[in-house]
């Protein structure tokens, strides 16, 4: 592992944001309570209708207060008029430090077979996901926040479990939650597609500590009642029309190879409607190739040599026959 | 009458940003005075230059601190290379409990014919138009804000008037002006291209509280010293390029239908700059037909079913004859 | 000279947005440190990665508080997905009276030949610049901070010189620098191009007390490690893809003459990467054609007639072929 980076604390940047959303909780159509062993509990999605600003919300806590999210017009799609754009001041720490769902979370039989995908800054916190030793970042707040992509709030078993990775209080955890099907959380997943691009910069084995700005934009993508719809979605508002620019240093070669390779296009299920992939595996998520997700396209800096690359391009007849 | 919604209180939501423009006014080029009674008034464009940040602030205050609202690039109308950008976390009780300009306020004959439409919170604390009843929301704020688009402050008797209406002291009124002819008052009238949609959408008795969210777009209009171009222009810029992205609940095939009779181009006197259509019916407003009144353009998803309508187009042609 | 203009102090609106600097100067990925006489200084490129995110702080704190700046969708612009959109209240004194770069500072020979030209609003405390006398501002604030295009902080020699000039002790000097060739260096300059409309209206002899609100966008240059280069491109983002919408007062025969005369297509240096002249030129900045410093495409509206006039196109070959 290596050192781990002295730097900004996403749990500590984070909290005024939680703090905001509860504050304006009701304008958001959230519901706040308490949970098990008195941890917080924010639905922004499940039994309450959320809103698309409670995803450009949750957006930002994902990312740690380190990232700077904003509902803008979307030039690229003409047909879907809006989009959300993501910009980061330190897209690794950001988006694979925080905001990537990387916590794999799932509570025992009694508990129904709940199980959900943690992400936001008490990842950092806990910092034992392998992303982290190639990171170099761990975070030592008092306080934990997770955003889950899921209808139902953590069972007790999984609170506990949170608590003891992070070292933080029960009282002091923080568990917002929408299902991929609420305004909120179809935002807020779209609103990964920086951070979907820091990850495939990771597959590609592009040093990570290279890559030192990015801005990011997806079409928002409209909502469904079927999950398998939602989902796949939203992973076609990054993979078929979400546009990234990311600064790296090094070599120019390497800057290259990397926006050839980083584009969705270069993966072998590119092509079809996410849903229709995944259908295709039989809904076996890991049999699809890792290489899809990714934006559609995109432009790599080199700012040692001041040439940039691009690849890719957004694909609007795939992205309207996911949407429509 | 249905029964009032509890929610936010956009008159409370409105205090901070009525705050901030006071304390600010010397930067907005706006003029703060005591009015009538020891009413606070705030001038944003008739003795003042006033400025187009001016008009987006006072468009959030009519959106009763419910809206977020921006000056964006506008990727439809390359020839007016900025727009203003509405999205609102709850557009029906922002949109249409708040912004909606409906409370006609005339003085006597005393005051030399003083008339103005009140937009904004303090519509939401009398609660006495028809359109409260249908939307089940009303505010119980101690303080009142309205925004007017007229040259003049209220004289004493409607400051009276409001004051009894709304239950405020008089002193506990703030009455924010700004001619159409103005930055400020051009800027707030297109930042209606959301309410006009929702207004419509009541017209076309869709029921509202299936509009669970929405975002709006319109090209800033260029003002104008002439009131009826100026009034054409801000028309123009919602009826012939605005462009409107709701979210509702529901049946599909109603918002499919929503879809295609929403935008203005199925009135029938869509089809010429507004203020021909208005000479046309030698200036009776009322004559016009009202389902000329709404955007260019609306994507309706119905989030039920998952499924996306679109209706109307943007009329650059149009555009460009009334802004020119 | 003109009477002095009473209006917001520049310096006192700063302030905030300096001490908000400092305190996320992390997540900021800046540098803050004492220099020569206490004062303060930040490094925002030079030894640090800086951020675009802090290129736009800079561009806010160099319009002196009165400016709106964000990154935006780039709509004219397909290859270059991201701009900077910059917004000002007033934008003679936010440009001209604060942003514009036109206070020359040289150390002595001790200092090594150290020299920057000073933008922000301390130029407004120390106001005997030409300019100030026709623009009749002048600022009265007790702190001062200059933004410097350069890698290198100001020698002691230089502190003394802005101390005495604006009259401000040294403790309460703010110098922020960045290299063109940084993130938030390029940010910055590009962030100009407001203020290079503004100011080719001032050469251009169009009295600048007429132009009573502005708004203008550009693409985000991509640095380069090459000076010559770096500087090129900033030029060319605004020179070949700038966009700005002017709003003025008086004649529309004037307005009209200033939108054919204002882009940059009207420059005898027109047609090649801002590089490429220069080299031309031999490195003489001062022979290039100072009409070339211009935004692409004007808009300008005659608010006394309400007629709206343009001028110039975006060239996205030159572009292309600068930044690529």
């Amino acid at each position: 592992m290596t050192t781990a980076k002295t730097g900004p604390s996403v749990g500590r940047l984070t909290s005024p944001l939680v703090e905001a959303l509860k504050a304006e909780a009701d304008e958001l159509r959230l519901a706040v309570s308490t949970g098990p062993l008195g941890c917080r509990l924010i639905d922004a999605g499940a039994t309450v209708r959320g809103s698309i600003e409670a995803g450009r919300r949750l957006t930002e806590i994902c990312l740690g207060g380190l990232g700077r999210v904003s509902i803008v017009p979307s030039p690229s799609t003409p047909a879907w008029p809006f989009a959300i754009q993501v910009s980061s001041l330190d897209p690794v720490v950001a988006c694979l430090g925080s905001q990537y769902a990387g916590w794999s979370l799932a509570g025992g039989e009694d508990d129904g077979g709940w199980f959900a995908l943690g992400s936001g800054p008490a990842r950092a916190t806990f910092a034992k996901e392998d992303i982290y030793a190639d990171i170099g970042y761990r975070d030592n707040a008092d306080t934990a926040v997770l955003v889950l992509e899921t209808a139902a709030p953590p069972p007790e078993s999984v609170v506990k479990q949170v608590a003891d990775a992070t070292g933080c209080r029960p009282g002091a955890l923080t568990f917002i939650y929408a299902p991929t099907q609420s305004l909120a959380g179809a935002t807020q997943v779209v609103g990964r597609v920086l951070e979907v691009a820091l990850h495939k910069v990771h597959t590609l084995h592009f040093p990570l500590d290279r890559v030192i700005d990015g801005i990011g934009i997806a079409p928002l993508s409209p909502p469904s009642p079927d999950f398998i719809t939602a989902m796949g979605r939203t992973n076609d508002a990054i993979i078929y029309a979400g546009r990234v620019h990311l600064y790296v240093t090094g070599p120019e070669d390497e800057a290259r190879e990397l926006a050839a390779k980083l584009p969705s296009s270069g993966s072998r299920d590119y092509g079809s409607p996410f849903a229709e992939v995944f259908s295709r595996f039989n809904g076996d998520f890991y049999a699809i190739d890792p290489m899809l997700f990714s934006p559609a396209e995109v432009v790599v800096t080199a700012v040692d040599s001041g040439r940039s690359f691009r690849g890719g391009a957004v694909a609007l007849d795939l992205l309207d026959a996911s949407f429509s």
